[in-house]
Parts: structure tokens; sequence; C-alpha cells
């Protein structure tokens, strides 16, 4: 089975000045991929016809899709320069000025000479009838190549590639079948993993590719496997998820578009247990994380962000004794911050983070980075250190991800 | 004075797939864009050493900048295929491998081989010393083309841009001066902002630009002007700033990269005053805000997150019989809240917020997206009652934003 290729072309000035995202891109990206089309590059180029002209001339992809530029206005340029390109003319399609017509009648509007121009369309393309915007797309067909040209606002380009783009192009081409299976671990650095998975790499055969994609804290692995038949690709890929839990089932929290907060909301949800934490240098970070799942009301109960040691001393009971002796950040106040919350917020396990995030107040004996996390249940207490950056806001998402990933381990413990 | 060009390239697979956004190239092209350079393409490509060669080798742009693919497993590639490409050879770059040795051995972890190819680089290139991450970034001069690789993990990329890119990009070329201020409005919707601003728009000259860029309850407001002399950019779009403020000062809380949570900082800090927060259905994305801040724990002394009505009983004080009588989302429970949070925990100002988040929990009487924010100070209590949306994201983020902007607009009248 022959490698479909595609290009993704978006135009539009308002993109290269940095104004706006583009999030057309990756939305058909992401449809092309899921139907086995081999995305080969995401172009944004401005409204000149010479770099139009220059983006599809030398293009090699089997598919090229462009959004944008097909607007009433002169600085949409789009359609007059693929009517060119195509060595065609322009011509009006019926359908598309009656819909005109009868939607600005409908709402009372004169339609002018403008917006009539929204009906012509190069006479030796398929035209795509938008039914929520006034621009049609266009799909020319040449040699071995297909161009397709699609509105740039959204909807209108998500409509039209669901209803009428995609079926025609699975029809069009013969795909493979792209099977993608993701494991997101946590608590080991990118380059350990790859050590400890290094003889099970050496045992996936060639079909099967392996990607590290590493953000703070964690570290996604997809395995992706191309197979004309579903089932076996199913049948060749499965079997090294099994594989690979053998070697690093500790890390692995979760597959495919989990999320740390869902996972831990779930076991708690599950085991109707309950959390309250309390935080100080996340500053509420891990409470905010955690109340971002909806229907997290069911297991968090609240918090106590105890910034200042008046808090700290006040609100979280922490005896004065400690803080003076021990400082606010050690282990002994993070163990009280934790089992305090605990039975303060009558809840079944504490969290807790006590740290110096930065740029000020470290000391040589606790630098920048320094943070103790702890989790708390009735009858246990798992405290540990972090020696992390001297960067404040890293530092705060650090410890966040780590006391995280200890509630999810020493939760597992209690099931 | 010639146009200086730029190509922004993004490497990575994840990108093709459409399982990320590429945020990274439109922060690049917005920098680039502030410093005059016109970019003139976006390029998604995989990390495939022909791929990444085909994109630079028949590139007519002044100025490439690639991102990604420099992490230190065999799928990261681009550092290899940038050697080859200025027919270089890999060395070691001492200071790179000795921050590598301090940081592992600081943290009490082993540099593995893996990891010390890190410090490689090409010979040729000019290394760009990366303090938030393993991988340096390289600037390649040849002719009179210049092409920078950068890590395309977004917090080392920016860092670099900023701290050494730019700079040097400003010394390399010679752009025009772009003079730009940025106001920055909240709680005024863009369509009344415009209509406000009609008469004073068309005051505004042929060479100064009005961009409105709105955000989640705020706008920015953007004057820009270019010219070859920064004396007369200045006078010329300076006195319009100070016209803008007649007719909207209400709004502004800041200009240019001053942040809402920064301004607030600066306010109770300057007047010696302290902040506790209550929070129920924001989470903790308030004082998470806040401490965000470097210095926050000057004047914030901390918060709770009152998210279960046993939390707000309990720790805020809140007598039942109101909770039973009005509600937790009522103006009495959200007065009380913000009272009581600033007594317990001994502040100057109290700031309290609860709502209904959704997407579940709401009543025909009081729908998903309503929320009671209010402020007190010793002799005072501000409450808002908000209707916000049906989502639950948009809701904890404008919720968090009204609050910080009561609390701004509360304490300014308390200097």
């Amino acid at each position: 089975l022959k490698k479909v290729t595609a290009s993704i072309i978006t135009i539009g000035d308002e993109i290269l000045i940095g104004q706006v995202t583009d999030t057309n891109s990756q939305w058909i990206a992401n449809e092309l991929t899921k139907i086995g089309i081999t995305v080969e590059q995401m172009i944004s180029i401005s409204d000149e016809a010479k770099t139009i002209t220059a983006s599809i001339t030398n293009n090699k992809s089997d598919l090229i899709i462009l959004t944008g530029g097909l607007g009433p206005t002169k600085d949409d340029i789009t359609k007059h320069t693929l009517t060119k390109y195509f060595s065609s003319t322009l011509t009006i399609h019926q359908p598309t000025l009656n819909k005109l017509i009868s939607s600005y009648s409908s709402r009372n509007k004169e339609l002018n000479d403008l917006n009539k121009t929204q009906a012509l369309v190069p006479q030796n393309c398929t035209v795509l009838e938008n039914e929520f915007g006034t621009a049609p797309g266009m799909w020319f067909q040449e040699n071995n190549q297909t161009t397709i040209s699609l509105p740039g606002v959204p909807l209108e380009m998500k409509k039209l590639l669901e209803l009428q783009v995609l079926p025609k192009i699975k029809e069009h081409f013969s795909t493979p079948y792209i099977y993608q299976r993701t494991l997101h671990t946590i608590g080991i650095p990118e380059s350990n993993l790859a050590i400890k998975l290094a003889n099970w790499e050496q045992t996936l055969p060639e079909g099967i590719s392996l990607a590290y994609l590493p953000t703070l804290g964690m570290v996604r692995l997809r395995l992706t496997v191309y197979d004309k038949n579903k089932e076996k690709a199913h049948e060749l890929l499965n079997p090294y998820i099994d594989t690979i839990y053998q070697e690093i089932s500790n890390y692995i929290f979760g597959e495919d578009n989990d999320l740390l907060e869902q996972v831990i909301g779930n076991i708690l949800l599950d085991n109707h247990q309950s959390l309250a934490t309390a935080e100080s240098c996340t500053g509420g970070n891990i409470s905010k994380l955690i109340t971002s799942v909806s229907g997290s009301s069911k297991y968090f109960n609240g918090g106590i962000i105890s910034y200042s040691n008046d808090v700290k001393i006040n609100s979280l009971n922490i005896p004065i004794e400690t803080i003076a002796k021990h400082g606010a950040v050690s282990e002994e106040t993070v163990t009280l911050m934790a089992q305090n919350v605990r039975v303060l917020l009558n809840s079944t396990f504490g969290l807790a983070v006590t740290g110096i995030a930065g740029p000020e107040g470290g000391t040589w004996e606790k630098p920048v980075g320094t943070v103790w996390i702890a989790f708390a249940s009735e009858n246990q207490v798992i405290t540990k250190k972090l020696q992390l950056t001297p960067h404040r806001d890293k530092n705060i998402r650090l410890s966040t991800v780590y006391a995280l990933d200890l509630l999810r381990t020493s939760t597992m413990k209690h099931q």
C-alpha cells in the first residue's frame, strides 16, 4: 500500500504577524491522520498570489489542502490565484448564487455586487457547497494530484471537511489504517526512560515506531503502526503494550487522552475517598488542577493555602516550635501540614507542599528549588524531598506534578 | 531600508499528526514582527533528515528559525542534520557539559552517556547557552543567511529567544524602529470599547495603527508606529496615549508587559496591605495567580479553598443557617467568606468567590455560570453577581479575572 501524503497550507497575514494561532491546521492534520494520510508539511503563508502559487508549484504531496483567502474583499485572492494556476476561467455557480439570493432576502438585506462574486468558481473544479457560509470549497484534480481550497473560518472549514471532503478523500485514495497507542509516564526523566526501555525497544519490529514526547515532569510514549488491515494492526501493536508495562508499569499513569488530575479523581471516586490539600509554594496550583475536573466536588473537600507562617500556625495548627526549630520548609513541617489538613477538613487523605519557589528566599542550606511534599492517610505519612530548579514558574509546576504523582502512587496502595 | 524576511520552521511529528498545537511559531512570529522583521512563512515538518534539509535548502529568507528535535533520544535529529548540512563536525561544548555535570550532581543524579550528548555542538556554530534546559541553541551564519536552531520546549525556546536571540538579531540586521504601546483594559467588552473610542479613533493619523486584542475578560489595545527615527516615532504616538486615558482610564489597569496579578501586588506592596482569599468555584486559581508573582509572600498571607460546604462551615465559620437559607452561592455566603477569611488570616483585605462552574450543579434559579464575588476590608464589603457561561473552564478563568479586578478597583479606593 503506497503512503498517501498531504500538505496543509494556511493563507492569511494575521497568522504570520503572530496575531492569531492557526488552529485549523492541527484540526485538519488530526482528521487526515485518523484516515491514514501522512501529513508531511503544514505551511502558513501570506495573502499574495506569488507565494500561494509557489506553495503549490513544486509541491509533491498527493493531496494539498488550502484554507483561507476566500472572502469577497480585495485582500482575499486564493480563488483568483488558483483559477489562473489551473488555467481556468471563473463562471457563475448557480446553486451558490441561488443560496446567496435567498439568504440575503430572508434577512431583508440587499445582495451587492461584491457578495455576488462569492458565487463565481473556476470552471474546471468540483464545487463543494458551503451550507455554513458564502464561500464554496473547490476540489481540483490534475493528473495524480488533488488540490482542495476551503474557507478559513474554522466552523465552515470543519463542516465542509467533515461532510464533504473526508468522504470524498476516502473514496479517492486507498489509505492504510493507522493504529496509535500513547502511554503517559511520570516521575522518570526521558533519558532514564530510554535506558530502561533500550532492550525492549530492540524487540520492536520495523513496522512499529516509537516516539518520546516529554513535558514538564512527564514523558508520553507513542507507539504507531500502519497496516491495510485494522485487526492486523491491533494484533501487531498490542503485545508491545503488554511488554512495556512489564518494564515500567510504576511510571505509567494513563493512556491516550488521560490526564493525571482525572486519573487521580477516578481513583478517589471509585474508592469513595476524599482529599484535602495544604499548599505553600504551589500557592493553590494543586487544588486548581484537581478542581479543573468536572465533578471534583465529589472527592475534593478543599484546601488551605498557608503562604505565611502565621497561616501555617493559626489555620493548620503547626506548632510554632516546629517551624522555629526545623523551618517552614522541612520534613517535620510538611508532615504536620498533610496530617493536620486531613483532619481539619475531615478527609481520607491529606496532600501538602512546602518549598522555596524562588527566585528569592534561598539559603546555602536550603537553596531555591528545595521542596518537601507529603501524603497523609489515617495511619501513614509519606514524605519526599525534591531538589528542583532556580526558576519559580517551573518549580511551581514541577512541585504540583510530583505532589499529584505522590498522591497517585500512595492512594493506589490504599485501594 | 531593506525588508528583512524570516521563515519559522517547527520540527516534530506530534504537530503533523495533529496531537499538539504549535504555539511556538505564533509566539516567535509575534516577537519578530515587533522588531520589524517580516515573517514570510511558517512551516511544520517531521523529524526526518531529508525534510529538514529540504526546508532550508531552497529557503530564501534572511533569517531561518528552527525549533524542536534537540532532545537526547534517537528520534531527535535536528542537530545531526544541521551539522551535516553546514559541513561541520560535532564537538564538546565545555560550558554546557560543566553545567550538565553540576546540575546532575547537585541533584545526586548520575549523568548518563545519552545526556552527555546534549553537550555536543557543531564546531562552526555560535552556541546559545540554555539556562533552562539541557539542549543549547545554535546560531549558524553562512554568507547572508542566518539559521538558528532552538529547543522545542516552549519555556526553553522563549527564554533563549528573549535573552539571547532577539538582542543578537537586532544587532545583526538593520530593521525599522517599531514603537508599540499596549494598554490593558478589563471589565468592558470589545464592542463597547470600540463604541467608546469611536471619536478618538477618528483623530489617529495614518501612520498609527490600532489593534483590539481580546482575551477572556480583557481587551488589549495596541498602538503601533513604524519610523526610521526613534524620537519621531515616540513624538507621534505618545500624545494619543494621553488622550485615550481621558476616554477610558477606569478600564485601564496597566501598560505593555504589566500583568493584572502584578499590578495588584504592587498596589498592596506600596500600601503595606495584605490579602487573604476564600475560593469555592475557582478552586485555588486566584491564589495560584497571585502567588505566580515573585515576592508575593510579602502581601499574600494565604487562602482557604472551601470547595465543600463542610469546609465553608468549619474552616470559614459560615453559619450553617446562612447556607441553608440562602445557599452556598449567594450574596450572604460570599460576604461572610470574604469577611471571615480576612479576620481568620489576619489580613487587610479578604477576597471571596462562590459559584457554579458547571457543567453540573445548575438549577433554574441559579443556572451554571452564576457566580458571586466579594471584597472585604475592615469597614466595607463590596459584592458583585456575575452571570457567566455554560463552560467550566471559561467560568473559572472569568471568575478569577473579575475577582482580581474587584480587588484592584476596591484597593485603589483604600489608598
